[in-house]
């Protein structure tokens, strides 16, 4: 059994994850904030569902505590989690800044060495973190996603020339563009942008898939995604 | 029946490329300035061999024509020619800088240019330029290096912005590492740089091949490629 | 009279900072964590000292609201704090990461906005964020520097798009090697490295002069600085 | 005597160097294709104007010799030629990209080593190339523009890691937004697009000139430039 744990398993993203993982004959851990949404998800893939806030060291711990329990250690861990609302800097609100650097930096820092402190040792393993181009770019009224994304792209790096020759890959994604979710779909139709406009869930879950299969003398650590319309 | 073109299929990756290509069931044309060396590669993987000079757009426009007379438009091009020798700036003669950027970079306009004429109209295919870590640094004594490679990564960014929504994938590789070949497994035994140090050739193929499967709702246009313990 | 506030003003680079803005004429007030060390400089360039910690969003506007008192709004405003410990991923407290980030971005943030809040109404003034290499590339054991650098080079970049078109210019530098100072002198004396293999305070200090002259019709956002012999 | 040489001295930033050089106490050489329009200039600030033909490496030679033996070798040496018409990458001519290459990029190795070759065993003196927005980023139908400045780029960074540890400053800017001349100014008046709002040469020329005065202990290889109101 190999076992993957998906880390902010929202409805968009993080569920097309799961169920690709489990697709590829993988046991699959999914975790967020309220385990109460991940229930029939876990229940459709066979897979279980965990409460976790990433911002908290003690909750990730437990998180993977567990999983090393009933599962084993896992062989593939993605980091999916962000908060985030657009502000201006002259309006930030200090306590959120921090807030959102919290969830979507040293979230990532929690899940990342609890992924490595089990990957390392066992010489193999994936761990894939959630970027996006705001990871490249700090945009007007976007220091608020910025600041974590740059922070847990640099984080990426690091980690990625440290494990890398330990046998450990670890890849960052920079997602350029709108993820469809049952969300969005409401609010920007497809009708409207036109067919394929959205980033879909699926695409990016395969690709993730693929970044896992890579065979370790010809890894990648960065690659963007973006719908074959959006202007980059 | 699909089409791909491999225009610099030298004995390393371009040879993985044409067999990759071959085994998810594409009809495969191979080329290089020399026929003879690609004869035995085709019979195997039951394709075309054709002579071509990228540095020359007559060269490029008979390539495309003699395989739309023959096998139709292509759905996948993949521009893998390059022409270097290190060199510090002060020692570089002109005429050679201008012969690498010809073969390394203008070939990819005459390769581009020629793949992208066919499938624009069609709305659809897939073109990947293999760059290398030189597109992203100009190193010591690599100026004739990555001259056509950052030319070429421009290139490749002009054309992903024009085509795309057009429908067409452009995709840039980033190659950071030796990749192994006969050639360099002569010099580099894997006994001494260990196991998996070198870039593999199926490893990097089935990557591309893996872009040329992504659904346009979610393209990747950059990704980079190295072996596990490459220093980056 | 105009004000310069340089906030993180330790002995080698916030020092050399000082003295110029002083030599250029402007009042200056040299901020950081403990303000006796700054009575001397203080002293010297007739400009005052305050007791500043970044990290505390109550203890910035303390320091600004004083300044306005005592001196009036500033025209030119150098954030140059940081703090760090070399450590691998997997050996990083987590308190320490967030300890680091909350002195080299936050404050960054929190001393941006105290600068900018009195700037845009104003329609002028400079803020220069002193970033590193660090902000390019996140290198092994350099997580708890990468991290932080990265965010303010994020923060920089939201600043300088979002208060640019209001007249006040937003700078960010990346000092790529070591800064000479007292400390480091004993360490690594010229003699050993080389004349001039140190970045010299003094250099710096000019080129962070020259950013404030700058028209706006022609602002520099992002420059790096680095001794003739370093390596890049 | 100290010699500056601008090479690519057009009417808008070509001529705003070459006055703030000889402001600056320097005897300077204004080079550009036709020597007739250089006269005035010439004559204005004391200095020799020189046909040169970047693209062909003769042509430069004998520039540099002639300054050789009237003036001596030059201590700063400006590389500002260009040539750009837009395109989409399918309507390109070949012939037309490669000749835009020839000035922008191949003009730049021409010149660079003219400049190298008498600035090494000196061990001093600057050598700055103006690149642009374009060499950072391939856009839609900038193609010529940005391959051959991506590619300049390229040859400023090995250059500078190549001939820095021998004492010579090799640096590179990105000009971002248009910069105002005579031309421009009769389409885009500063009233419609608002005061400052285009690149003013004298500001740029301000720039180089103290990018110039640097000492070797704190260079800046690389910087941008934008007005205020530039998007970016």
């Amino acid at each position: 059994m190999t076992v993957a744990v998906v880390v902010g398993a929202g409805p968009g993203l993080g569920s097309a994850l799961c169920r690709r993982f489990a697709e590829g004959g993988m046991t699959v851990v999914a975790a967020r904030r309220s385990r109460g949404e991940l229930e029939p998800l876990a229940r459709e893939i066979g897979g279980r569902a965990y409460e976790c806030d990433v911002a908290d060291a003690d909750s990730v711990t437990a998180l993977f505590e567990a999983v090393d329990r009933n599962l084993g250690p896992p062989d593939l861990v993605v980091f999916n989690a962000g908060a985030f609302r657009p502000s201006r800097v002259l309006e930030i609100d200090p306590g959120e800044f921090e807030r959102c650097w919290r969830v979507g930096c040293l979230g990532g820092l929690n899940v990342g060495q609890a992924a490595l402190k089990r990957m390392v040792p066992a010489g193999r393993g994936t761990l894939i973190l959630t970027g996006a181009t705001a990871a490249l770019r700090g945009g007007k009224g976007f220091a608020n996603l910025a600041v974590p994304k740059f922070g847990l792209r640099a984080l990426a790096q690091s980690m990625a020339r440290e494990v890398g020759p330990q046998g450990v890959h670890v890849a960052h994604t920079i997602i350029d563009g709108q993820i469809q979710n049952e969300a969005r779909g409401a609010n920007y139709s497809e009708a409207e942008r036109g067919e394929d406009a959205l980033l879909k869930p699926e695409g990016i879950a395969e690709t993730y898939w693929q970044l896992h299969q890579q065979p370790r003398s010809a890894w990648t650590h960065e690659l963007d995604l973006r719908p074959w319309m959006e202007p980059f």
